[in-house]
């Protein structure tokens, strides 16, 4: 097993250990939530403080020209697509996670008439499935199954998460995708919990959405992608059909036209601010080689995996290859032991009813913080520190 | 006619003048497009710093409780409902205005599932019809009518908005509420030209939506928000329903449980950094007394339409109280009629096809401030100073 020097050397030997300097860290605290929120981007700042200053305070409206703010969910979706296998022109950048899946379910029932079934994952985090049944019960009619049952022969469409929020598994994108489409389904892809963490490749599903807050450090809230696959960006059709996705918004026109390509699937005014947050961050992702990124991601959590041993039940796959970046135990009192984990500098997170969650984002998370982490957690739970009345359960909101 | 130093004088009395220095202005311009996008009020740069450095930065992940995040939409939305009639707990903020249409009219269509028409106007700003359009599409069975044909007796939902974003012009929203509601359709208004103008309210209405962008100088892009009348708030269906709308979202049920109250009409992860700039908007909204600043308007504009006089034909409604803040004209070559405006120092714009739109913030624009920007405008007329080549016509993106 590996001892605190041996990791330090790991650290000095880490190819991406230039980018912990990109990030602002409070000192003592080892932050395994970087999968929920990821850490603020040294140069964002400075960016969002040139928005509002410069931008907004001396362009004022010029600045939806001046300042680009109104190409911006276009030219931040290209800066994104290498990060999940796409290219120029097929994502999007806006609104929410939440709202990019209702437009990509919507999309491809509109692409599959003849189909009423729709196939999500109850295992999913819950916002996806709650889009698919607000959907599915405006629509009447449609069946919304479980992919446990395994059968996508009358499915219109497939939502599943490459990875796994609460115990960190991955799908094999292109198998599952080939399946699913050989099936006559639309595959979407739900990437929150994988971009940034890893090589994503949704080339060849239909459409991907996801977030830009968790491992891209886009900022709390930040907006979400859309992927939408160039073979259907002619006929498939955004239900959110705002004046953003229009084929020429300043003519005012009453009628809508969809634009050509994926700005069809803009929908209002976008949130200036939230994006040049983004902004800043994608200039830290450009110069990221996501190679490298997989090969630590899996290093660091097959580390933490080995040193906690089996001192926790493992909720997360035990071969590096089948998880995302995060691991993830079980433990019936998780809330209050992740509490006194916390109170002890070591931040990950708790999710209902029983995960302890610990997610580690390569880019600032380094060999020596595994070490700390995994030394921590095994004090509290061999000294049982987590019985202090402090720790006592309460509502989560993480 | 007034003269400048008379209007100086007026600036001098005007008991909105301490709000004046509230925000950031670039001198030698007079920016008429408060209507479009807000000016920078001056505390919202620091707001903002503050939530990127101190609660993203320091906070992490636990900003979501120690700074307010997770309750922003509903706490922000309780700040801003006085300055639409509305009450606690009947506002919640996020998203875009698009959105929030889209949420209202599938709302109400829900608790009119006998009825089949969908009551809209042309004139309305665009992506209100559009996201009509786009709803009614996916339904099928829709009949979307324009206002104009005037009957409502078999409508489900009407959408007006108060002032017209190209005219001014303002309905009567109390007895237009009262005319559509004794036909049994739901009335939804859109505020986006009225909010921050005038006093509004709609605790009459059903619904209500607007962006928080324009007059309240929210920052670009800034949230949109949405009402909902008590009286429907147990049994309306947001159809977008994200897990921020969810009962118990940090549960992770597999199944969508509706939050009690307005709540339940948040969707995905609220926009923080977005917020944090409304948040500091809303500081000096809650000092403003609405009643000063629709007298101070209907001041302005009048003075305006007075200075102006037959140079131009109006667009807008001669008589003030049916205007709101914004005075209009028609001209067949408005374009550069505004290129060579702005030019000159005198910020307006123009809408397709012949529209020169003036908007008065009364918080920041003063009688002295009408009095240059009618001259310049007057000049550049008078001498046809806009037939320079510079000013070909081009997109206008604002």
């Amino acid at each position: 097993m590996l001892d605190r020097d041996r990791c330090l050397a790991l650290d000095a030997d880490d190819p991406l250990r230039e980018f912990r300097d990109e990030f602002v860290l409070p000192e003592d605290v080892v932050y395994l939530v970087g999968n929920s929120l990821g850490a603020l981007p040294r140069r964002t700042a400075e960016r969002v403080r040139r928005a509002v200053e410069d931008e907004w305070g001396r362009e004022l409206v010029g600045g939806w020209n001046a300042a680009g703010w109104y190409t911006q969910p276009l030219t931040l979706g290209d800066r994104l697509a290498p990060l999940i296998g796409a290219g120029p022109g097929q994502v999007v950048v806006g609104n929410s996670t939440s709202i990019a899946i209702y437009q990509a379910v919507a999309a491809a029932l509109r692409l599959r008439p003849e189909r009423r079934v729709i196939v999500s994952d109850v295992r999913n985090f819950p916002t996806d499935h709650y889009m698919v049944q607000g959907l599915a019960g405006l629509l009447g009619g449609y069946e919304v199954r479980d992919v446990a049952e395994g059968r996508f022969d009358d499915a219109a469409v497939v939502l599943l998460a490459e990875v796994d929020y609460r115990t960190g598994a991955r799908h094999d994108v292109p198998s599952v995708t080939e399946r699913v489409q050989a099936a006559g389904a639309l595959m979407v892809w739900d990437l929150c919990h994988s971009v940034g963490a890893m090589e994503v490749d949704v080339s060849g599903a239909d459409f991907a959405v996801g977030c830009t807050y968790k491992y891209l450090s886009g900022g709390p809230g930040a907006p979400a992608f859309l992927y939408v696959n160039p073979r259907h960006q002619a006929a498939a059709e955004n239900v959110l059909s705002g004046w953003h996705g229009h084929a020429e918004p300043f003519t005012f026109e009453a009628g809508y036209r969809p634009a050509e390509g994926v700005r069809r699937f803009a929908v209002g005014t976008p949130h200036v601010l939230s994006l040049a947050a983004l902004d800043a961050a994608l200039d830290v992702w450009e110069r990221v080689p996501m190679d490298l990124v997989r090969a630590k991601s899996m290093a660091l959590t097959s580390l933490f995996v080995e040193l906690v041993g089996d001192a926790l039940e493992l909720a997360s796959p035990p071969e590096a290859a089948a998880r995302g970046s995060q691991v993830s135990y079980y433990h019936p009192d998780g809330y209050p032991v992740m509490r006194a984990l916390i109170e002890r500098g070591v931040h990950g997170d708790f999710r209902a009813p029983d995960i302890l969650r610990f997610g580690f984002a390569p880019l600032y998370i380094g060999y020596a913080d595994v070490h700390d982490a995994a030394a921590t957690l095994l004090e509290v739970l061999e000294k049982e520190l987590w019985r202090d009345e402090r720790h006592a359960r309460r509502l989560a909101v993480t």
